[in-house]
């Protein structure tokens, strides 16, 4: 009973820090967006307003050209689901991303996008897991003698060289800023995925720059699978510094990262 | 020398596989898409043309108008920063479904944003294990005699009507088709979260309909939770069905959830 009694306490009390953590959160967000989101909202009145004045437009015009415009983000990007484009968009499913620059119309589109995720994103985690563990294991045997600490420097390591390499590719060819540029980077392997900044929409690029293509997916698969791999360090070192050996009983056990560097 | 070529094959060919897998789903989106995307573009086109000449706009006002609009979205949709729009946009974060229907826009925005989610992820994970895990024990205890399979049947149940009263919510207040609510459902709980629809953005539901904004996010928390429930349960049977006891040396080792229960 007792350790069910503290399990229980624990998912209530994590329950409640989450909900504390949320409720902070949009507190902050209101602070830090809700002025420039109202200048932004009279400014977009004005202009609205100015150019109905213009040129006359009925209220129903006026809505129809909005609709328009919205609908035609993804098309004035480029052919979202010729070949380039469709694996973009099989990519940004199967790892979750799912930035929505686009997204399936159709009923059958939506309803294979269901079941290609289905699949999909298992396989998709059981690989970036298969390829972190490699990425561990050769680390570790080319340093030899290695700790935990070191194993966690270097996957670090790698992982802000694909985070530089990445600011530094979309600053230069999306044109963001560095900010923006790392801020993607970082939506990206979070696999939040906002939709707010999205490479591959600029100048026709789906179709005429098969390189930097190639190189995006590269960097967004690369840099999850590396992503996985602090992940798992991260998991091992927190298990390591508190579990004795496993004791299974009144203990949550370690992960499977853990025993298989007991067992070796 | 075995061991790490085995391991090593495997990260390849899940490689390969999911390589294929993109592959092959790109070419179906394409088969899917193209067509209904082709006649999307044709419309945008003569509707702008017609009103382009309707009303005789100038180029650069044309663009500006589109820019407006686009930029209008979150606008009309309501107060994205405001308190109820925050909490969701916050929920939104750290599930990592990320719809992009509001997005940071200033710098500090999305500073913040950044290291609220380095925090909020982790413990919105950790919640979602630790309440998975009491909800299989709940069942398990309440069922006296279960095996793994009926905990995943009643797991599957809960899951079901999870989604079943999420999809008829929003089909009824968003007066989406029963398809789009459903596919809805099933986007955000994969946690891929395209954004292509989004609840709470219509008929100022943000400010207008705290009830319903409070079961929105609450149907995402629990989904999620429940979702969780059954992804843990799943890799316990798998798990149980391949190995034998806990052999580490040879064998990848079984997942915390199946030690647990061998430890129970």
């Amino acid at each position: 009973m007792n350790q069910i009694d503290g399990k229980s306490a624990r998912a209530l009390l994590l329950i409640l820090s989450t909900f504390t953590y949320l409720l902070f959160g949009a507190m902050i967000f209101d602070k830090l967006e809700s002025e420039d989101d109202n200048r932004v909202r009279d400014e977009i009145e004005r202009v609205t307003e100015r150019l109905k004045n213009k040129y006359n437009l009925s209220e129903r015009d006026m809505h129809l050209f909005e609709a328009i415009a919205i609908k035609s983000i993804p098309q004035q990007a480029g052919y979202q689901w010729q070949f380039a484009g469709a694996f973009y968009f099989a990519t940004v499913v199967i790892t979750t991303v799912g930035y929505g620059h686009s997204a399936p119309s159709t009923l059958a589109g939506k309803l294979f996008c269901m079941i290609f995720a289905l699949f999909g994103i298992p396989m998709g985690l059981v690989m970036f897991q298969s390829i972190g563990e490699r990425v561990n294991t050769f680390i570790a045997y080319s340093l030899h003698k290695v700790t935990p600490t070191h194993l966690l420097m270097v996957s670090f390591t790698i992982g802000l060289l694909v985070i530089v390499s990445g600011t530094y590719m979309f600053h230069t060819i999306e044109k963001w800023s560095i900010f923006d540029a790392y801020y993607f980077c970082m939506i990206t392997f979070s696999t939040i995925g906002f939709g707010d900044l999205v490479p591959l929409q600029q100048t026709n690029a789906l179709q005429e720059k098969p390189l930097y293509v190639f190189a995006t997916i590269l960097f967004i698969l690369v840099g999850l699978a590396v992503f996985s791999a602090c992940v798992n360090l991260l998991v091992l070192g927190f298990m390591a510094s508190n579990a004795d050996e496993v004791t299974a009983a009144n203990r949550e056990p370690p992960s499977a990262i853990v025993l298989e560097r007991f067992a070796r």
